[in-house]
């Protein structure tokens, strides 16, 4: 059966992709009054479906649907942050699909019940951009820190995570109350643009979760000495941004080695100091994301580009200084909720493929705590994190219809 | 004879530094209210002393002291503007040095005479770093841009070199206005810090430049295709990054080449967009200077480095756009007034060195249309460009006392 509505769920994504600081694409960062402001879109669409909504000291949104029995609960959802000129479904679809499923649900035409309550959650502050971690909202609500952690977690401008919280009326010392009881949780699954082209390129609607990579991220100071760049000679200068080239070159290198196959290196964010033509670098800050399915082998990695840069700075004179800034091991997702979302796509007619995520996603957190899944829906030309992303309202309904049926078929598993 | 205060010297040196963006050094751009401010410290400090003082349409402000005779007049001076985060002695001292000379001139204990008038010049906006083009203000008193050209130039926001004139109240349609006359002048005589070490470790204290380096310089931008970290695999990405990381080191290796033996070549400044650690950088954009004392090879210099960055380019699909920003031939400074520089830096009982500045400077462009000559005073530690940039105040003394030695000499010079 078909129940979800594309002219609805797309004039819900065109809505949230106008919460946006600038045009171009959508930069709706963590813990920013813009997030909240995505935020109070969820809950106003839920309340006016007549949930329970609340949002708890780590700023994430949740809303329930009483079942027809006392039972721990199903949830569902995503994210409603941005990376800076992001696109307008990462995160945003899984929620709008939470939202698509409670509008289902409450329309007394559509009959269909449920036992277990349903939970539809609008995480906070997933995309580590921001931060350097990912996952906050949901790292919180599975209790894996403390206030005193978002005391020291800043971004580029030194802003740490508690002062963003605290801007945005959030009480950072109160996170522990946003921890979630794992005995009040049957399951949890979410819904996620694949952000690569492996469903396009198969001309497959959805795609079912096995593993989902994990990721180090390190931040790497290099510095040299700055001087004029017509005064000074080639000879004996310590360039920190020719250091820095040496480490995005090796970053590349290690991870595009045959036997790395599967790990990705990534320098994403560079700045140089002072930044001007007539004076060489003098600082250089930059990012390191490495990711991979293979926990050991991509710490190896992240070790290894270090190494690289470590030599690459002795060979000039140039300091390192680099610290770890989030490290999520891979996460294999259990079994039986594979099968469960399997069995929705195949009875509703859909032709899936088991898939890893190379991306972070909540799901992966979450499931350390409750037993988690995720569905994935194709992404044009696989480009995620620009203005370009895109997933069609059709192929978004298939994947709400298909969360849809695994949710309902979840609410009757081991209540017998 | 000592003539020069050092504690007044330094007492201009620190109250001109305190103007200036933030405290990290000095930031006083290029046609920004604080360079105009610092301008007006200079006019003022004229006026004291009984000069004619005005500021040009090029926002230059030049000073004059009659001589004893209607002969053509000797000018001196420098400019005002810095670097991001430089120091308080490029250009600085020069101008300094200039208001130095007027006060022990204005002095009648001093005694001295000239012939000739004299016209201290405080150059605008001679550092590139704001516009990409060097020696705005000395190039106008030139004649070498109409005010077509300063709509064109811009900033790294994209505010035209009209557009920041005009924000200070200067009027860049009447540039012309600024030109000189070089029937007007005799020479011009511009002392400098030298921004390298060469007098330091030799233990001199004063240069006499004969050769001034070119400088080729241009924009860079390197457009790949920007996705998300996780998601996509190495093969086939298009990191904006990486191939500007090539460029970086490509400019490294050509000019510290045995073969490029005196070229130097650096990437100063280098932004990389969106800039978010999870989004594999769809654009760079990076500045590259060239110098040389030898013309020829500076152009092939630039040019082979433009083919490096073309080749990075082509084989990870990264587009590579390029234009010249600036580019100025070496020069050779006139054999007659190096004569005179070293004659009064011989009778101030000063050992000196003939040397080349690596460093571009108004002198060079003045040349252009009058006989000049340079002097350069130590730089500790040989750095420039940045806040330790330091230069003692009795060095500056020598130095000015040197200067007011040569300039009563070219007083003289050519008139009996």
């Amino acid at each position: 059966m078909k129940y979800a509505d594309p002219a609805r769920l797309a004039s819900l994504i065109d809505r949230l992709a106008t919460i946006s600081e600038d045009g171009q694409g959508v930069t709706r960062l963590a813990y920013t009054p813009l997030e909240r402001q995505a935020h109070r879109v969820f809950a106003e669409h839920m309340s006016a479906l007549g949930l329970d909504v609340r949002t708890d000291a780590a700023g994430n949104t949740i809303a329930e649907r009483p079942g027809t029995d006392d039972l721990p609960a199903l949830g569902t959802g995503s994210h409603l942050d941005s990376v800076p000129r992001g696109g307008r479904f990462d995160g945003i679809a899984g929620v709008v699909a939470a939202m698509e499923v409670a509008t289902v649900l409450a329309d007394p035409r559509s009959g269909l019940r449920h036992r277990r309550p349903l939970r539809f959650v609008a995480f906070a502050a997933e995309e580590g951009a921001r931060f350097g971690l990912a996952c906050l909202g949901s790292r919180l609500a599975a209790g894996l820190h403390t206030p005193h952690d978002l005391e020291q977690l800043r971004d580029a401008d030194g802003v740490s995570v508690a002062e963003a919280m605290r801007g945005v009326g959030l009480d950072p010392a109160r996170v522990g109350e946003a921890r979630w009881d794992p005995r009040d949780w049957a399951a949890f699954v979410e819904l996620h643009v694949e952000q690569g082209d492996v469903l396009e390129r198969a001309g497959l609607p959805i795609g079912v979760v096995d593993t989902v990579s994990g990721s180090t991220r390190l931040r790497l100071d290099l510095t040299g000495r700055p001087s004029h760049t017509g005064a000074t000679p080639m000879a004996g200068r310590s360039d920190a941004l020719v250091a820095a080239a040496q480490v995005v070159l090796a970053a590349d290198a290690v991870a595009g080695d045959a036997r790395h196959r599967g790990t990705r290196a990534t320098v994403g964010e560079l700045r140089v100091s002072p930044g001007s033509v007539t004076t060489i670098p003098g600082q250089v800050s930059l990012s390191l994301d490495v990711r991979d399915v293979d926990s050991d082998r991509q710490r190896r990695t992240a070790a290894e580009i270090v190494r690289h840069a470590q030599a690459a700075g002795d060979d000039r004179g140039v300091r390192l200084d680099y610290r770890l800034i989030g490290d999520s091991s891979p996460v294999v997702l259990p079994l039986w909720i594979r099968d469960v979302l399997a069995g929705a796509a195949a009875a509703h007619g859909a032709e899936y493929r088991v898939m890893t995520s190379g991306a972070s996603h909540d799901a992966q957190i979450v499931n350390k705590i409750i037993p988690a899944g995720m569905l994935f829906v194709p992404s044009r030309s696989g480009v995620s994190h620009v203005p370009e992303e895109w997933t069609s309202p059709e192929e978004l309904a298939t994947g709400v219809d298909i969360l849809l049926s695994a949710l309902l078929r979840l609410s009757d598993e081991g209540t017998s």
